[in-house]
Formats: C-alpha cells, sequence, structure tokens
C-alpha cells in the first residue's frame, strides 16, 4: 500500500518495518517496534535476531513500508548504497543516528531519486529507556517526503508515546552538540580519570558516576562519530576547554590562597 | 554532665547542641537536629533563626554538650578564637566543612588546650537532603577526643539515619577532592558555558543539568574553599585537565576526520 492513502485509519496494523543494523542500539529499537509493527531486521555480519523480530534478507528488508538504518553515523552512506537496489517504489527511508546533517545528505547522496527520506533521532538508547521509551524525546527531520508521509509517520511515532519533536537537521545538530554531545564527551573524560563509586559518594557524584558508565555503554565508534560528524561538536568542546581554562585561572591553578574569610556563609555541599 | 557518663542511655533527651553560622547549610542543619535535640544557633549578622531552634548568645551557645561550626571553611579559625572563652569544659567542638584537615588544625591551633575536637562533615545539604538526612553519608573523624567521648557522638549521629564513616582527615580530603570537589568543579564549569534546559535533552543531559543546577546553588565561597584548602583538589583539577586533552588529541580538536567505517554498530545514544 501507499503510506498515508487511509489517513483516517491512522497506520495500518500490519505496518511492516525493517531495520538494518542489529547492535546495541538497532536490536532495542527494533524490539521496541515488533510491539506495534511487524519488524524485519538485517545485519550484515551474523548476530542473534531481536526478540520479537523476524531475521530477513536484505531484500525482504527493503520491501518493508519504511526501513530504519541503524548503523554508525560514518557508515551511512554505504548502508543506503547496499540497500537502494531493494527499495520498493513506496518504501520510506529513515535513519536513526545521533547526527543529522550528515546522514541526511549521505542518504540523499545514495537512495534512489524517488524514494522518500526522513532523517530522525531517537533521543535515548537500552540505558536510559530500559523502563520503556515512552516519553522521550524523537526528533524527526523530514528531508526528502510529502508533507502527507510526513505527518503520517509522525504521528505513528507520537502513538507509541515518544515526544516526537520536529526540527531541521541543522537545528538538530546544534541543539544535539551542548547537551547529548557535550554528555558524552564528559563521560569519556570522566572513564579517562578512572573514577569510582565510593562511601562518601554525594548524590551529586552519584550522578556523575551515572553519566560517565551510561556514555561508556555505547560503543566507542558513537563517541568519535558524535564528536567528529556533528559540525557544532568542535565549538563545544573548544567552549569547554575555555571555561575549564578560565575557572583553573580563576583558582590559580592548584594553589592553597586563601579565599576571603566569611564567617556567616555556610559550607557543607550538596 | 559530661559526655558518655551513661553510654548505656545512649544520648540524653535534654541533648543541647550549638550552632554557630545559620547560613544555607547552617540553617538546615540546625533544623534537622533540632528534631532529636534541643538546639541554640548564633550567626555573628542578622539572620532569622533556623525553624525549631533558639537564637542565643555566643556565650549560651558555647555551654552547650557539642557546638557545631558551620562556617565557611576559610573561617573556622577566626570563629574557634571568637567562641574559644565560652567554651564550658564538658563542651565538645566540631565542625561540618567540606574540607577536614585545614578545619581541624584551626580548631587545634584556637580552641582551649583541654577541648575536645571532632571533625565531620555531613556529605549532603538542604538540596540533596531536603527530603530527609537519612541514609546519606556522614565523615567522622575524632581530632582530639577520648574513644569514650567519639563512640557517643558516633552513636548519636548514627541514631538519626544518617551513614556514619570514621575516617581520618586526610583520609577524607583525598577521597572528597575526586568526588564531591571533581563534581563541583564541573558544575561551575557548566554553568560558566551557560548550558540551559533542552527539548531534546537525553536522561544523561539532565543529570549534568542537575549536577550544575545543585553545586551552584551552594555558595561560591564553598567552591573556592574547596578547590583551594583542600590539598587533593589540585591534583584532581590537574587529572581532569589531563583526561581532557587527550581526549581532544584523539579527537584532532575541533576537526571533522570521519572515523573507521563500521556498519554493524549501531549508534544512537543514551
Amino acid at each position: 500500500m501507499s503510506l498515508g492513502e487511509n489517513p483516517s485509519e491512522g497506520y495500518p496494523v500490519a505496518m511492516r518495518i525493517g531495520i538494518v543494523g542489529t547492535g546495541r542500539f538497532g536490536s532495542f529499537w527494533a524490539t521496541s517496534l515488533s510491539k506495534h509493527a511487524t519488524v524485519l531486521t538485517f545485519n550484515r555480519s551474523d548476530r542473534p535476531t531481536p526478540e520479537g523480530c523476524n531475521a530477513a534478507s536484505l531484500s525482504e528488508v527493503g520491501s518493508c513500508d519504511a526501513i530504519m538504518l541503524c548503523v554508525a553515523i560514518s557508515a551511512i552512506g554505504e548502508a543506503t548504497r547496499e540497500l537502494a537496489p531493494h527499495l520498493t517504489d513506496d518504501a520510506v527511508l529513515m535513519d536513526t543516528c545521533s547526527v543529522k546533517v550528515d546522514p541526511a545528505r549521505a542518504m540523499v547522496a545514495h537512495a534512489p531519486p524517488h524514494t522518500e527520506i526522513i532523517a530522525t533521532h531517537p533521543m535515548f538508547g537500552p540505558d536510559s529507556a530500559g523502563a520503556g521509551i515512552s516519553g522521550h524525546p524523537f526528533v524527526f527531520s523530514p528531508v526528502r517526503a510529502s508533507e502527507r508521509t510526513s505527518s503520517h509517520w509522525q504521528l505513528f511515532f507520537a502513538e507509541l508515546g515518544l515526544d516526537v519533536i520536529r526540527m531541521t537537521p541543522d537545528e538538530h545538530d546544534r541543539e544535539a552538540a551542548f547537551t547529548q554531545g557535550i554528555t558524552h564527551f564528559l563521560g569519556r573524560v570522566l572513564a579517562d580519570m578512572d573514577l569510582h563509586p565510593s562511601p562518601i559518594a554525594t548524590v551529586g557524584y552519584q550522578k556523575l558516576l551515572e553519566v560517565m558508565q551510561q556514555t561508556c555503554n555505547d560503543p566507542f565508534q558513537l563517541f568519535v562519530d558524535l564528536q567528529q560528524l556533528n559540525e557544532h561538536t568542535g565549538e563545544m568542546r573548544e567552549r569547554l576547554q575555555t571555561s575549564l581554562g578560565r575557572l583553573m585561572e580563576l583558582l590559580g591553578g592548584s594553589t592553597t590562597d586563601r579565599g576571603p574569610s566569611a564567617v556567616d556563609s555556610s559550607e557543607s555541599g550538596s
């Protein structure tokens, strides 16, 4: 069927979604979708089939109503090229990357000219949405799609309970660099420092440890791509280094000069 | 009464605790203690009397069973000097600072030679323990006190539901530099970057924002003293800067060189 033929019906129960890439996020996402659609999964190398899904060939996946690429940001072009010959006329191609401008360009460059393309970014993963995806932000960026197709799929994701936010790929990348981007960067910095749990951990320190553990559970490739393929993360890292330097200077490095006395102010910290 | 006279009784209901310094933490701590003891408070400048407590003169405060200094780390010496003439023979002097070696030295230097001294660090504040102090870590460091007095007060704080951890001032300072110290430093760095809430905030980013907001609610003096009066925080900041530099180098600064392709790995992050 062609999408949106019967908008009054919402989305067809028999809707079929193809997933390319069943890595850590792909398998989590495929299983989440399998509660709402028939999900066919393909992974180039041998991997267990995600719960609730059906392993399929690339051509079977290409015949689904929508195909969602769950591969590395830096691999979207290659994955689109491999999938292109198998895409049926009505198939909608989507990615799920943490960067949007670069993968959107890659999909446009390598998908058949008539294929509709929507870039998406589920702002969560198996750690943060282990209890369920409902309520988590889901960025939705039509790249080359009719409004009819776009609103049809926007409704589908909203009906999963996701907080669907429509923005352009560039709007996403700027916002993500200073939210998800800085979180993953600091998480890796803390891991490099080898921080560990402590009997005297404050609530705030426990939150830093959680950020470190959660970001380091994701593939290192995600960290590298997030930092290198989003053109705004360089500015984020430079601003982080500038602010850190400003505070180091304010404190005089590691000196122990006494600050001004303040008998009235309280001391124990959160 | 002299402390520990009747250890079998635990602590007397009529126990009187004096609080010097009713700033943000001091007033929170005084009110928390007022549910378990009679609390007299003194603040050098005019401040509202904390709920459940009684405003008192420095000499009335000095006549309590225990006097807890809730002033800036850099002000402990001065506060002890002012209080010294008013301390009765049985009074036990305690501080509540986020650094322990420096305030312990200052109390020993300025308290009467016979005064028993115990350094403490409640590892929480009005933000992190707004729902109650029970279960939060409480560092307990006898500096110049009989085991009888020490165990008496250790029991008192344990009976408040606190997780009492006995360690030396130096053991505390090393551990605190790499837990509370790094948390407050990063919280101020993030505030200097002017991070803000976002519609596409991930769970991890929300935790960073909470760390920023919580640490910046504490007095700036606490931040400065934490970083300058704990002799281990300099090493913490240097290790943080080293790890940050190592990751910047790994990423090639703000370049956008593509990482190696990884078609199989998943991408959307926590």
